[in-house]
């Protein structure tokens, strides 16, 4: 089969990788229908983190299954699917407590698994899933073609916006800042907007971010980065701030910009993967009770709750995709994120 | 009347000092039937921050109301009061949102008021209350002597220990971790008990202390600190970690515990002032999505919650006092608790 590889920063390349097999009797193959590439996926492509020569990349797909081990029971061959971004069974004591992010057999797409094989990268025409019956959730039918950027989106973007809202503490009435107007940000407006959220301002100054954050729920826009943007985004709230801040960067400045602008008491909800080193002072959290909750999102938690609004399309999250291309362009889907010249770029192979 | 003050690192002093005197209309004076010594009074003792000669000090204190403003309705002369560790309004949007440590006209004992005036240190025999009708909470009736200790407590450590746990999302079936061993700490057992807390797991090495853990509520107790006590807690909790881990030292060691310490996708509630520079790596929250929520604690918006409790013998935070000594002994009291030869000394003036 066909699967993109890394090289090297900035070489992003289709190549012929074997097919993928069933091994463990848990496991199940999946034809991806749709991938995308995430923002995280250029910290490899900018060279941040020196990725490993011929690494898989991707992992966020929807695809139908087209096989399964003999113990597999909750998918069956030809069920349209969504996997979150990563593998997990669905039974420890952290995927029951809600954390499946720190399932005790987690493994991540394009690395080895936690039976010792290898789990594809979402970014090819085939992945193996390892525990098939935790990870993947089936739709309640095949979808229309309409819905499936939508739905891909619970693979993860509409998942992490809903964990940075729900750290946050969003709900009905609750006064919310995001900062970040990336798919995640735009999706935490969304998912913010969904939860009750009363007022919701978004932290950009790329108009058609803003555009689409205003059809997502935001009720204002703040331009101004910084100082500035702390002062003008408190000015809205009275000076005191709002309840929650959802920070969907992951930078130094933009967590201390989160802390500096939420009000006493407030929570900072937060799902940027955070850049090395970054590190918050306790005394900046103390003295105003400042609470920090978030992490990377458990999103296969949330595949169940949030699918019958997508599904039912009263959210349309997919609409952060405002590029589509073929598989065989992966190497310009990279290029068009990391110059900002698409917010999400979808893949079909 | 005769206060104390601090003029060095060590030096503490009963001095003669001009009575407080009725000023704004909404204060009033009251003289101090109990008042005791913080730990974190030991910090300018210590010279960790250097105190500025001649400051007044204490800021817990129970007593009888003595003259009242001309403004104030909430309390009355010779009524028996309750203040927290701090003055502040109760009617402005920070206390209202039951953060009254962020109060707009906020200020500490010892200190400039909010008007301009001076608030007295609590370690004195008369403390002029800026904001009466705000900070003071009086008590039913005027307490038989054995209720004095424990009602001093809401003053500031039964308080903080409830926000601690609190903070940590402590409920019925909990179980949760107690990193400190101090009067917050031991409150913080306290606490979470009283709020249904399933396990709860205290850190100390120091026999009485333990005991009074015991006895407050903790079901079990690690004496190792460190790696090993982060192994050793974890072991309890199957290797995953408790819910909570209340966070009541202020160290970056201990901070470092506790996050470690905590299972995936559990919080850790924090009221340890912090040491001068700590700060948390936020890559150690995200991972495992552990959440950090505290901050000096609004005990005032607490006291009428708790005050029934201890009232009717319910709860006996008053234990943490195992000294009493006359407010002449100040000093005594305060090397006492620098060496922990007492957990918590009361000054009666």
């Amino acid at each position: 089969m066909r699967a993109t590889t890394i090289h090297a920063a900035g070489d992003i390349r289709l190549e012929q990788v074997p097919d993928p097999v069933l091994s463990t009797g848990r496991d199940a193959i999946v034809r991806v229908v749709a991938a995308c590439v995430c923002g995280s996926d250029l910290w490899s492509y900018r060279g941040v983190r020196v990725p490993k020569a011929g690494s898989r990349t991707g992992h966020e797909f929807v695809g139908v299954v087209e096989s399964v081990g003999d113990d597999v029971e909750r998918v069956s061959v030809g069920d349209f699917v969504i996997a979150p971004f990563y593998d997990c069974d669905m039974t420890c004591v952290n995927c029951a407590n809600g954390v499946s992010t720190s399932c005790l057999e987690l493994s991540w797409w394009g690395s080895r698994d936690h039976f010792g094989g290898f789990a594809d990268g979402g970014q090819g025409e085939f992945v193996r899933v390892p525990h098939a019956d935790g990870t993947l959730v089936k739709t309640p039918e095949y979808p229309s073609e309409d819905l499936i950027p939508h739905l891909l989106t619970l693979s993860d973007v509409f998942g992490t916006g809903h964990h940075a809202a729900l750290s946050g503490g969003v709900g009905p009435g609750t006064t919310v800042v995001v900062i970040g107007d990336g798919a995640v940000g735009l999706c935490a407006v969304l998912a913010s907007k969904r939860l009750g959220a009363e007022r919701i301002v978004l932290m950009s100054r790329h108009e058609s971010r803003q555009a689409l954050g205003r059809e997502f729920g935001a009720t204002e826009v703040v331009a101004e980065r910084g100082e500035a943007g702390v002062d003008a985004a408190k000015a809205l709230f009275d000076g005191i701030g709002p309840d929650a801040v959802l920070e969907c960067v992951g930078t130094s400045a933009s967590m201390e910009q989160a802390v500096a602008t939420v009000r006493p008491g407030g929570t900072v909800g937060f799902v940027g993967v955070p850049a090395e080193g970054n590190s918050v002072p306790v005394q900046s959290l103390f003295g105003a009770n400042v609470a920090l909750r978030g992490g990377v999102a458990p999103v296969r938690n949330y595949i169940e709750e949030l699918l019958p609004d997508v599904w039912g399309g009263v959210v349309q999250p997919g609409r952060v995709f405002d590029l589509t291309l073929p598989l065989a362009d992966v190497a310009e889907a990279y290029a068009a994120m990391d110059e900002r010249r698409a917010i999400k770029v979808l893949l079909q192979p």
